[in-house]
């Protein structure tokens, strides 16, 4: 469709960077290049004095991915700090597309940072599972994509979001009445050369493509979910997500303004690098690139140790004398993520970059960090029971009004048949409505309380 | 996007005649050469075995749209009646996109016609309201394109479908759950080239257009509908419709099997004339090209005589001497779809055609029948006040199961909101599923049966 070449230098350009929501991958050999991102996409960096602002305006340090430059990228994000400081609120959205079993540590970034802004701001938060998208780009059958989006949303819930603020929705339950009203009126606005030009779709792409990029498109806008924010149509949404995502978004901001809607504003990361070294994202293809969720102690011990990357000098006696380059040191990277102690993690970059430290002893306590860490969503993970998670996913809400009734039984029936043991907990939670009043709060129990 | 020149043949033969969703026209100032239409389509014709075969299986005559050829063509017509020979039921799906206030005639046919089928085979019918569609192709407004859904609603309750058998539903409310996912199957198995080859879509056409053609899909396939055909996924379905829907079904047929649902029948008529000539559908910015269910007496007996294009000759001796040419007579046309007595219709034309009738004699009967037909449907359109339709049209099914409930709330809070005072009804409505129980069945008025 795209039947024009390009010009020569932008071809080649291309060839040797290319970011977008599927594909990642740097200059032959190189890492990526974030300020030609920045560039290339019309974002803004994130700069020292807007995170001065941020801890001003929470009263608390600010996140080590905004310390360290994890989360360095914006649109608009001073709007939403302005919007903040005069009082009023604004939502998150982020999302993940559900095509593998278990989450690894670069998929944990984002959920990280978001549950951060949630406790630093106090504000609601609406989670999406493009099960839907998964379903069309992986080739996953139906189920198979909703059973992953049920699995995906344990790890996140894991992350420990506050559940009274908080609505998690697969697509595939939850496209529909608003929401599917507001794909339409995105869709008007976006011809087929427009995403041909922004995701770079062929003619031999299925239209399940096409139609795709409203559905992340919409829950920008709070009308989508009158079960949350009915009558607060203006209020700002904010999406944390790492910056292979700013091609939707791109999308998304500049029809916003055309069918009546606030753009959203965003705070964009950077990429997890892969253990092998930091040419990209992980590859999902390959389970040693990368620490799962699911990875024992064992497992993350070896993996550490066989697979990360090391700048560290390749005998004892030259590392004493040259010092490791910590620019491509993965353990260093690691630790940059996960070591949320400063004064340490200068330390150990400092000996480590002069020779006094080896390689091992890096490791070793990048083990330690990552095994706590795993551990601890392990232990999270797992009081996340199958009993509990439908109700946690829709019903982690305020319920203010009949309507919610509606969307979470549809959300639920979604994943319910007659025969499940659930349908016993709809009926319980239909009774509570059945005087149509108002039900000012749900338990993950089902409970009102 | 279809960048290569089709071959000037074929492209002489498209600006003769062009039949397409979005537009109907013959080939300069002639007619539809429907035999070109079923060649060029791949449909089958409708022979008189097939009729005389519905005669049979239904124990009545068939009807006036089948004896007189108005529905002239068919895709697997005799896979339905093998099928319910054997005893199996199918189900019937039509539709209407509602782009304006009033229905005209022609709008009237397939919903005629479909009233019949129902009648004659006794079976579940699911009518869609392609709201979304209109609101993307004519650039209205979702809330008047639901308004409009509305509005045509009432005409087609008023055809007097057997409403416990039937349900009526929006795009706007409807798609979600099961709908939605069969949508991205359908999705899945579509390239952006052959939308491009079957509808000719550009590159400058919005993504809207492209998503849209497995909403219209999807209604043919029984699990879209959980709430009426669970556990019947294998229930054949057969639509009724003009053959320029032909396309959208075409498709579905390619895609069914590969995802493993049965293709549809179809069973598809000619264009309803306007009454300037039989050059194509009506057109529907011109007023006077049509009568609608709306127009009175006055307005019926004024289009006819001022704008129905005659075949009698210009003078009464002429037509005494010559007679008329019945081939291209609007009148005799418009008896011939709505002037159930076959014997007064062949000596209406004998006379006509042999000049013992004049013009004006032709057109007084035809308006006394346009005008008995309109008048009726008035009476049955007024019975469907604005408190019974969202009832009517979403309760108008046997509820058999739990789910129904959420497929019904869902639909009614579409169209309302917490101020609405059907929401007390929603409540009520509620009240009959408080035990979770079954519910057998429940009338228009809401109350069970």
């Amino acid at each position: 469709m795209s039947s024009n070449p390009k010009p020569l230098a932008e071809s080649e350009e291309e060839q040797q960077q290319l970011v977008t929501p599927w594909e990642v991958s740097a200059k032959q050999g190189g890492k990526i290049d974030y300020d030609k991102l920045i560039d290339q996409f019309g974002c803004q960096r994130l700069d020292q004095s807007l995170i001065d602002r941020v801890q001003r305006l929470t009263n608390r340090p600010p996140h080590v991915f905004l310390r360290r430059g994890v989360f360095f990228a914006h649109r608009d994000f001073n709007d939403i700090l302005d919007a903040y400081e005069r009082g009023d609120k604004f939502y998150l959205y982020t999302g993940r597309g559900p095509s593998s079993e278990a989450l690894h540590l670069g998929h944990l970034v984002p959920f990280m940072f978001t549950k951060y802004l949630q406790d630093a701001f106090k504000v609601p938060l609406v989670i999406q599972l493009t099960d839907d998208e998964k379903c069309m780009w992986k080739n996953l059958s139906v189920e198979e994509s909703q059973r992953l989006a049920r699995e995906n949303a344990k790890d996140i819930i894991a992350c420990g979001f506050d559940i009274s603020r908080t609505f998690i929705f697969s697509d595939f339950d939850f496209v529909g009445g608003a929401f599917y009203r507001n794909m339409v009126k995105v869709s008007k606005c976006v011809t087929c050369n427009k995403v041909v030009g922004i995701f770079g779709f062929t003619g031999e792409d299925h239209i399940g493509k096409y139609s795709f990029p409203p559905v992340q498109a919409v829950p920008s806008f709070p009308s989508s979910f009158p079960h949350l924010f009915s009558g607060k149509e203006n209020l700002r949404c904010l999406i944390p997500c790492a910056i292979d995502q700013d091609p939707y978004f791109r999308m998304t901001r500049d029809v916003a303004p055309r069918i009546g809607y606030n753009k959203p504003s965003l705070i964009e990361s950077t990429f997890f690098p892969a253990l092998q070294g930091e040419t990209g994202k992980m590859n999902a293809s390959d389970p040693n690139s990368a620490i799962y969720v699911t990875d024992t102690a064992t497992n993350i011990k070896n993996k550490i140790n066989k697979y990360a990357f090391s700048g560290g000098q390749d005998t004892i006696e030259n590392q004493r004398k040259f010092g490791a380059n910590i620019e491509v040191d993965i353990p260093i990277k690691y630790l940059g993520f996960f070591l949320d102690d400063d004064a340490e993690l200068e330390h150990i970059s400092t000996e480590y970059g002069a020779g006094r430290m080896l390689t091992g002893e890096v490791k070793k306590r990048l083990i330690e960090v990552l095994t706590e860490l795993v551990e601890r969503h392990r232990r999270a993970r797992a009081a996340v029971t199958d009993e509990r998670i439908p109700l946690a996913i829709s019903l982690g809400v305020k319920l203010l009004q009949v309507e919610t009734l509606f969307a979470v039984a549809t959300l639920r029936l979604g994943t319910l048949n007659q025969k499940d043991p659930h349908s016993e907990k709809v009926k319980r939670f239909l009774q509570l409505f059945r005087d149509g009043g108002r039900v000012l709060g749900v338990a993950s129990d089902g409970e009102t309380q």
